[in-house]
This record gives structure tokens, C-alpha cells and sequence, in this order.
């Protein structure tokens, strides 16, 4: 292993245990000793790669949000019409329900932060208002394009964001209580017919 | 005062220290000390209301549920018809969102908690069960009628209760991120229009 391999092998590593650790106990019952302990690496190790807790926190947040806006990018490129985008990008969140389920309890600890800290709630706040906007813009192309009902786009989009915040955390607290992924297909699939022209008749010449 | 009312204002006092104390610094870092230092009261005050912090957890859960059941079963009484029920109980849950915001960062609590804690996680989840029944009983009967398509209706109150609770975190965290209220009722009104046999012509002959 090179010295940049064994720098990135030990930053995952603590990675991981943070992220164990905030799930079991929680971010502020968590110490920066206990993660070393967990990721097995020295106190000096973990400082070379963060400023502290906080900065490990935020970096965790910013990797599961990378993964998520790679998946979302890429359904919205393959889709030919709005609709059909909005349909692929719940499939790309129920990928990531699907796949992230064991690391979703930190979410809670995030939006939990947030509250107390400005700096980590400035950093969850930011990525809702991304996705706000991407499913605005989504959203006003559909309307352009005649494939969605003129809806104000802002709106709509909020609408979604929050479906899909919902969703995931239910899915957190009771996730024997359905099947979350069927429900998120379901859900869009009725937010798309709320939004199409006409839901039920494929007639192109429908009255607004 | 007679002690009958003595001890409910007492209770009152605790319950209200103990909302300031677990938003402020959430459920972990408060201590039965210092609600009692709040409410002013003594700790043996304390314990004849409430067997300890987690019971007192649980009653303020249940003060905010039965306020919000209240409203919800008010607004679904008056409506004649399960869409408009639908858009009633959206606004009552506004008015929930418009009257208790100060304490709504203790629902975050809540769920951070019930993930590490099995009588919390037991008391969260049950209330999102009850709504889930609620919704879809009303769904059912919407669908019985010919006013909503023929969806499951247990999945359509799943995405209704999704909603409810992507719109209430998202208000927490981002409150000036929009006009939330607003938001809600757009939203209702889409999904409303997602469920309608014909959304956009007002013709009963709709072809299923």
C-alpha cells in the first residue's frame, strides 16, 4: 500500500466507526476517543484527517448526499419527458433506501444537530434546498413542455422533497411497518397523476 | 387553589421546563435537576407527577398527540365527502404546524430517541400506525363512494402520512424556507388531485 492508499484506508475507517458509533449512542453521547478505539487508529491519525467531531459529522453528511446526487443526475439524464424523470429519480431514492439502510439512522442525528448547531444546519439545510431546486426546474420544464398541469413549479417540488423526507424516515422508525420501497413508487405514481393533464385518458387534447 | 389544582399546575410547570430543556439541548444532555430548576419545583414534586424522564418524555408525546387527534377528528366530522374530509384535516394539521412551532424541535427528539430506546420507539411509532388506519379507512370509503380512483387505499394514507411528516420536518429545519402552510395545502390539493377519477373536467362519466 502506498502512503496516499494507507491515508485513504484509515480516513474510510473512521468513517465507519463514526458512523456506527453515532447510530448506537447518538452524536453527542459519542467521543472522539471512542471512534479511535472502534477504528482502531491513534488519536494523532484521526486529527490529520478532521478537525474534529463536528468536521468528521459533516463529511459523513457529505458523502451520503454525493451518493445520492450521482444516483439522481443520472435517472434524470436517462429520462426522455419530466414525468418519466420523476418516476426514474424515485427509483434511484428507493435505491438508496434500499442499499444506505443499516447508515439511515444518522439522518435523525443530523436534522436532531441541526437544531443546536448553526454550522451543521446550515449543512443539512443546503442539500433539501438543492433538491428543491432540481425538481423545481424539473418541474417547469414538464409545465413548458404541456406534460404537467401549470402548476407553480416552487411549490410542486416542495411537495415532492418533503414526500420523500417523509418516506425515508418513517421508513427509519418503522421499517417492518411496510414496504417502503412499493410505497414510494406508489406515492410518486399518484404525485405524477396530480400533476398530469389528464391522469386517466391518454387524449392529447385535454381541457386545461 | 385546592391541591387537586396545585398538582395539575405543578404538572403543567414540569411539562413545560422539560419542552424548553430538550429543545434547547436536547434529551440526553437534560437532566431531571434541571427541569425541576426550571419548573421550580422539587425533585420529590418531580417524582409524584412522573416515575422519571423517559415517563415524562411520554406524556408530552401524548399531550401533542391527543391536541393533534382532537383537530383531526373535528375536521373529518365536518367534511361530506372523503376529498373534502382530506383537505380538512390538512388544514388542521396546519393549524397544528402554525400554533405549536415553538415546541415542534422536541418531534425531532422524539424520533432520534425511539431509536434507541424500545418504550419510546413503541410510543412514536403506534400514533403514525393510528393515522395510517385513518387515512386509509377514509381513502376506502372515498373509493366505495366513486369520489377517489380505485387505489390501495393503504398505500395512498401511507403517502398522505409520508407527506404530513416531510412537510413537518422540513418546516422545522428551513422555517423561512417557505410559506409552509401554504405549501401543505398546495400539496393536499395535488395528491387530492392525484386520487380523483378525473381531475381536470368536472364530467361524472369518467372512463376508469
Amino acid at each position: 500500500m502506498t502512503p496516499q492508499e494507507r491515508g485513504a484506508e484509515t480516513r474510510t475507517r473512521i468513517l465507519a466507526a463514526a458512523t456506527d458509533c453515532f447510530a448506537a449512542q447518538g452524536y453527542d453521547a459519542t467521543g472522539v476517543a471512542e471512534i479511535c478505539a472502534r477504528a482502531q487508529v491513534s488519536k494523532g491519525a484521526f486529527y490529520h484527517h478532521f478537525a474534529g467531531k463536528q468536521a468528521l459529522f459533516l463529511a459523513l453528511l457529505e458523502g451520503w448526499l454525493a451518493d445520492l446526487d450521482t444516483r439522481l443526475s443520472a435517472s434524470r439524464m436517462g429520462a426522455s419527458s419530466a414525468p418519466e424523470a420523476l418516476v426514474h429519480m424515485v427509483d434511484a431514492f428507493a435505491n438508496v433506501l434500499r442499499s444506505a439502510s443499516g447508515h439511515l439512522p444518522l439522518f435523525l442525528e443530523f436534522w436532531a444537530q441541526a437544531q443546536r448547531d448553526p454550522v451543521i444546519k446550515a449543512a443539512t439545510i443546503e442539500p433539501y434546498r438543492r433538491y428543491h431546486r432540481a425538481f423545481a426546474e424539473l418541474i417547469a420544464q414538464g409545465v413548458a413542455e404541456g406534460a404537467l398541469r401549470p402548476v407553480d413549479p416552487s411549490v410542486a417540488a416542495r411537495s415532492i422533497v418533503s414526500l420523500a423526507i417523509g418516506l425515508l424516515l418513517q421508513s427509519l422508525l418503522d421499517p417492518d411497518g411496510a414496504d417502503w420501497v412499493a410505497v414510494a413508487a406508489a406515492s410518486v405514481a399518484l404525485l405524477v397523476a396530480g400533476l398530469r393533464p389528464e391522469p386517466q385518458n391518454p387524449r392529447k387534447e385535454a381541457t386545461a
